[in-house]
């Protein structure tokens, strides 16, 4: 067993599906890394022993007998309280005020930060990422549900209550707009989220007699990644899809920049992978809607951190600060 | 003639339609006014010219011999830079860069800091209005066109350019919306503005047979003091026109807390004198839109001090800076 002097702390992203740990140095480097699930129980002090026993294993398993302090990003989470509040996408998190931070703390003895998981990913990029040098950008992150982390001067925005920044659930659809978890109607979420990319190729389908190589699934199995490979095989509704997916995304882009006026907006999550065919509908709509002043000017990013490192670095910071 | 021994700044809010120019004391008060046109001329080396003649003949007249310096909030004004760029509500702002603050501080030899009317609003509003104290918010500002100046943790903020805070021109109605002076379709400020209420008159009376005081006039000259008139005589026309603006309102404020998550959302100009016939609506499809957090969390203001103080008072804050 090894035994390491040097400072550690663990950062933890934690998904709708899964929760990722990792070891970070003081470099940023992830020394080890492992993952749970985060949606096989309803009950969150289950899922806090779940999380608690997996740090405690990849420590030992690295030979670690002390580390700092624990970073988490979670969807809903606020810096301010240590909570978890109406987290409606995670399994245990519907109700409207869980003490995350302090039973997790109780749990394992250490002290544990929390914010949101996508300003955690914000403050990874900026940290480490496609944000370096960049003191005002807006990150979203297009996973289970849209979330965004918000960088004002290099420091992340809180608002007057620690929830600012949940752009997934800006309304894009007045009439008629999809039905969102969260309650409301017509959230940018549930267009541009995975699952929102999901629900467009079912409602295409349903709605349509064109053929797609889409309707080799049953519909209600189909996901984004099938999307995305259908595309990637030259299917037009498959790519019809990305293109609506990225126009969605580009209006609410030129909405967010009329605000906080931002250098760039960068995009974290596997939709991201589909690359060029996200990337130019959104870019195209963004500038067709910005004012004269920012047309062609604000930058969009893609994420080129590993898959779950952004969040899991960003968490870490907050760490070092405990 | 008094001789001044203190210190005292101008503050100046350039608006559409008049310059309201504002000697002030270090305690914030307006101890002399007055105003000139800013319409009357699309030179803007003429109105810089008029303007800075109204600051001298106003400071003569109160006896001053010195003053520390100027404060300009104006349309599109960039804090910055000290420019004017894309003015399009000014009559001698279309023009991409004006540099308005050097142009002004060489005509009269005084230093001039500059910044947009609606943070300059902000600022007079955070100092000596109704957002005392209140270290998170959104001024909205309902002039002739719709201005925003958004206050970050007690400070204005500018984003990476200077230009943040045009929320006026983020989009409201993405199918055949109204078009709007900037060259966009749909603004806020098409449908909230005192003129987007009174080409919501136009077109209600327009496009239907109902009887309506506001048909005593020529549709083209209706303004929304027309109409708050006639609603304050029961008018049903005129109520449901203030209804649909605050509506337009509330669902935009839904969005804009979502992003910075203020405390309050505070209403400056003329058309608040509607008082509950637009604060109601506002209230209600605010509340309607929020995610359920910041349902009857969020307050909404209206601004108490007298008509344009706010901005001059804000603008003067800059000048204190110099």
């Amino acid at each position: 067993m090894k035994t390491l002097e040097k400072p550690y702390v663990v950062g933890i992203d934690v998904g709708g599906q899964t929760a990722k740990i990792g070891v970070i140095d003081t470099r940023g480097s992830v020394l080890s890394q492992m993952a749970i699930r985060s949606d096989d129980t309803t009950d969150v002090d289950v899922f806090i022993g779940n999380l608690c026993g997996a740090v405690t294993k990849l420590c030992k398993s690295y030979g670690l007998k002390h580390i700092r302090g624990i970073g988490v990003g979670v969807p809903n989470g606020n810096y301010y309280h240590g909570t978890v509040e109406n987290a409606v996408n995670l399994k245990w998190g519907g109700s409207k005020h869980i003490e995350f931070a302090k039973k997790m703390r109780h749990n394992i003895g250490i002290p544990v930060a929390l914010t949101n998981d996508a300003n955690a990913a914000a403050v990874g990029e900026m940290t480490y990422g496609v944000a370096r040098g960049i003191r005002h950008f807006i990150m979203i992150t297009l996973g289970t549900g849209v979330g965004s982390g918000i960088i004002i001067d290099g420091k992340v925005l809180y608002g007057h209550d620690g929830f600012a920044g949940e752009l997934g659930h800006t309304t894009v659809v007045r009439k008629n707009g999809r039905p969102c978890n969260c309650g409301k109607k017509g959230c940018l979420e549930t267009y541009t989220s995975a699952m929102g990319v999901a629900r467009s190729a079912r409602e295409i389908l349903e709605t349509t007699d064109r053929k797609s190589l889409l309707r080799n699934f049953p519909p209600a199995s189909i996901t984004s990644k099938d999307v995305f490979e259908a595309a990637m095989e030259g299917d037009e509704i498959a790519k019809e899809i990305f293109e609506f997916t990225g126009k969605m995304l580009g209006e609410s882009f030129a909405d967010f920049v009329a605000f906080s006026a931002p250098e760039a907006i960068v995009l974290f999550g596997g939709l991201t992978k589909a690359g060029d065919l996200l990337y130019n509908p959104i870019v195209k709509h963004m500038n067709n809607n910005l004012l004269e002043l920012w047309k062609g000017k604000i930058k969009v990013l893609f994420s080129t951190l590993k898959e779950s490192d952004a969040a899991i670095l960003g968490a870490s910071a907050l760490a070092w600060e405990l």
